[in-house]
């Protein structure tokens, strides 16, 4: 008999479930909208109900557990979301234990940028590798960074905070509190920030300021190169740090990668002597916004939890 | 019958050897200088012979093998040193198989600074915990990183190289072809610059200018607060990806902890999230400078190598 496991991929906006086997086939996929303002109870029992919607699937196969991909800060021993600027209302919610105890089968709560990180490593670009950073490049930016194969965490759950690196110490502020983060530098967000500042337009998203930069708009084209290089600093830190195989982006700026990408490259080769001298990758992710569902249902794979 | 191994702990200056045992207690001491202007043969031969010079004290227990810490870039899995500005000479040198074949015992080679972030977890300030960085404050910085109790590499072996973060964009040049690396702006070196371009002295040491500011020289202390900001910056970005419970500072200008203390961890409160949400401990190493030799003796323990 076979074995499957469940991803969840919570995310604000969309609630995605699957049902993958240990070769990483997707056997059956759910997706719907996220019910954030019915407040957390709608939520979690729309999280079981796609689970048991996609857990039909599985046929005679044996359930492994299920794991879930979520924004947030989360307390790993305890199954806790602490913050999430993305799930108000979510704020020290018991989210793993509620599951467990409506689903009767054990559940692994994971960060939504270590769930897409280990899913690259897993099903993705990261296939061939034991260790890589992930950078998902949308709203913010979120970073996973897998160590031997497994998702480092640290030791209350935080590591792996790469959008809040500090990339220019004078440089825009940050929610957060400091100044200069590489998601104020780096995002989508910062991206339409730019390009406000460079009388580009009011209204614009990072897709249409991508748009102008390709039709040959010079200011479009500054605007990416500022990102490259914000992003370029933040990488050639990492790379120094680590000395991993692979740096991995991905997110909705990435189909901007011509744009960036030849000034990220620029920085990260000036200031990474690690980079100079090694073979070190970086590209882009493959699994786009399946990573997070491939990941999460590789926890229950990797924790060996078996279900009752 | 117990075990023991030997450490050495190569320097540019002093070359010290010491047979340590599996609890940890140090049996036996050889120290001298390095022989470096007569070149690698000349200070293999002092390395072999510093290690059968200790290696007597070990009496009838079982020799579990040798390590060795020393400056510069080692890769790993050949025991050779590609480059290192402390061991002029040794480039591609293959260090490890030359004294295996002198020795006829196993050798095990590490970069200095993860020696001694070794040497603290194994019998220093990181005794409780499976996962630190060690930041040595020296000539330049240099880092280790222990987690789940282990060095971590890199898929080279150039992992840790912390004194190349970038804290400063636009900062002072480094010999890496950087602006604004870690060691420009917090090592005993850069105190000393920063001293001289603000009219202290032109032969200053980094402990002159600590009296100086211990003796309530204004100038004196600017450069400390300023060396303290740097380092700041650059362990917040440290904890922002680590969430390790443990940050250790060790090295020549730790004596001026008071000094440089305060403003690293107004930064680092500042620009961490992950900092203001723990009980991240950042603290003053204990092993000083034979850290690098405990760190060198555990290596062969935790390598499980048995010699003949």
């Amino acid at each position: 008999m076979g074995e499957y496991s469940i991803g969840v991929d919570l995310g604000g906006t969309n609630l995605r479930a699957a049902a993958i086997d240990r070769a990483g086939t997707m056997l059956e996929k759910a997706e719907g909208a996220t019910p954030l303002s019915a407040g957390p109870d709608a939520v979690v029992a729309d999280i079981v109900a796609s689970i048991l919607k996609v857990r039909a699937s599985g046929g005679a196969e044996r359930l492994v557990g299920v794991g879930i991909g979520t924004p947030g800060f989360i307390i790993m021993d305890k199954g806790i979301i602490t913050e999430s600027p993305n799930l108000p209302g979510f704020e020290n919610f018991a989210m793993r234990d509620e599951i467990e105890r409506l689903l009767q089968a054990p559940v692994l709560l994971e960060n939504d940028a270590n769930a897409a990180a280990l899913g690259e490593k897993w099903m993705g670009a990261g296939r061939d590798v034991d260790d890589l950073v992930l950078l998902t490049l949308g709203t913010g930016i979120g970073g996973g960074i897998i160590s031997n194969g497994e998702v480092l965490h640290g030791f209350v759950g935080m590591a792996g905070e790469l959008g809040h690196m500090t990339v220019i110490p004078g440089g825009n502020p940050c929610a957060c509190g400091n100044n200069g983060c590489l998601e104020k530098h780096a995002s989508a967000t910062a991206v339409t920030a730019m390009a406000r500042m460079m009388g580009l337009g009011e209204n614009l998203t990072a897709k249409d300021v991508c748009e102008l930069a390709l039709a040959g708009n010079l200011k479009a084209q500054v605007v990416f190169e500022r990102m490259g290089v914000a992003l370029g600093m933040a990488l050639a830190t990492l790379v120094n740090i680590f000395n991993f195989p692979l740096y991995l982006l991905s997110g909705g700026v990435l189909p901007a990668w011509e744009l960036f990408a030849p000034a990220m490259f620029d920085e990260i080769t000036r200031r990474s002597l690690v980079f100079r001298h090694t073979t070190t990758r970086i590209e882009k992710a493959t699994l786009g916004n399946e990573a997070g569902l491939f990941g999460a249902a590789y926890l229950p794979f990797q924790s060996r939890i078996i279900a009752p």
